[in-house]
């Protein structure tokens, strides 16, 4: 059996890893990248056209921006029959996309993992995967689900839409205020309360990843606008209780 | 030698504790209060007036609201000669206050424990403690610096405009995300990110912490309001990235 992984950005090239340390050693994994961040110690790196021809099962590990121009441009390139994952960190289009352009001759699985290179520094145990199951045969979708379970993670199914509401109003929050605090300029301090030193990891943390995923997140998920809105609204409210204070 | 705590709200009755249990046992700890959230095991309660006449070592731990006038309100009461210090959140108001009210009279020393019930959970070690001497001898000031080190703390000396801006920007900016966050309704979810926990995390303890606290963090620190129009403006700033990266 043949593992592809599409796609080694900074995401990528730690998924192409996980997938190489996780599974079974008879298991091949491949990969094919236009801008290889690095190629991971035992993953093969391929051309494209024979990565898409020979893969049994397929990682889509691109930017959520360019989703639907590069599954516009298999042309039925993609094996038969293969099981086709993509790993955005949006649900509700890209699963659009799959089904749209792939359509029926693949078993098609939208999936996010919850983690990457930094929240996973220590290990995968209890981290959250999301599976989204298009078109595919329920045996498949728990083989996949028990094969995540085996390397710790925490499988959970849901519809893309409830994802995208869930993950608007945690990590979309997160991201945004990471940046927004980012573009303020704050550093550290002497002074660091415990409350602020775990606000700048969070700013770190958001800032290391690319920031077309923070563009696409807020960009690709229904709920982002909203989001976005309900958080400038909770800020004037607070602001308004200020001011009633300093009158009060 | 007598120390006592005047207020025992939830960062009074945590800081009698905390002086309890890291000086020696010929040192009294006695302390009173008008509304005591609790009164921790080895500190004696004692009535105002017993308190402010016979401690040799004073921390005012009210609210930064009403602590001008307490002060405006001890007409000697207290022990001349007496070592006095506040504790509050911000410093350059009422280090002013102390000296106003208190005088010649009196070694003063404008403190602030940057830590509390939840960050010192799992003890002092390295966490910061700022004093702003107003009018104290260096020797005394050296002997409390050695004490506060001995418990672990990270003593640093600095003016109380320089702890504000610099608190403003690191303290202020995390309860005022805290409080807008809280203000959103964020809730737990099963697919939360590392660093949506973190922000949970920062959530409820800067909510754990008196209303009036935040109030007067924002309210009483002379940076602060400079500090929420720069999260406003950098809130700005990434929206309108937002928006030219959808037309680019």
């Amino acid at each position: 059996m043949r593992v592809g992984i599409y796609g080694l950005g900074r995401f990528g090239s730690f998924w192409a890893d996980t997938v190489r340390r996780n599974t079974r050693d008879d298991i091949e994994v491949v990969a094919s990248s236009r801008h290889p961040h690095a190629v991971p110690e035992g993953v093969v790196f391929l051309c494209e056209d024979e990565l898409f021809a020979t893969c049994d099962v397929l990682f889509f590990c691109v930017a959520i921006s360019s989703f639907e121009s590069v599954l516009k441009n298999m042309n039925g390139r993609i094996k038969k029959g293969a099981v086709v994952f993509d790993t955005c960190s949006v649900k509700t289009y890209p699963a659009q996309w799959m089904k749209e352009y792939l359509g029926d001759d693949y078993t098609l699985i939208a999936s996010h993992p919850m983690f990457g290179p930094d929240s996973a520094k220590s290990g995968l145990k209890g981290l959250p995967i999301v599976l989204c199951p298009l078109n595919a045969d329920e045996k498949i979708v728990q083989c996949f689900t028990d094969e995540f379970a085996s390397w710790g993670l925490k499988v959970l199914r849901m519809t893309p839409l409830v994802h995208d509401k869930e993950s608007a109003y945690s990590q979309g929050v997160t991201h945004f205020v990471g940046r927004t605090l980012r573009e303020m300029g704050l550093r550290d301090t002497e002074i660091a309360t415990s409350g602020y030193k775990a606000l700048m990891t969070i700013v770190d943390q958001t800032c290391n990843d690319p920031l077309q995923l923070f563009y696409d997140l807020q960009r690709f998920n229904p709920y982002a606008k909203e989001m976005r809105l309900s958080l400038q609204y909770a800020t004037e409210k607070i602001l308004n209780k200020l001011r009633e204070s300093e009158e009060g």
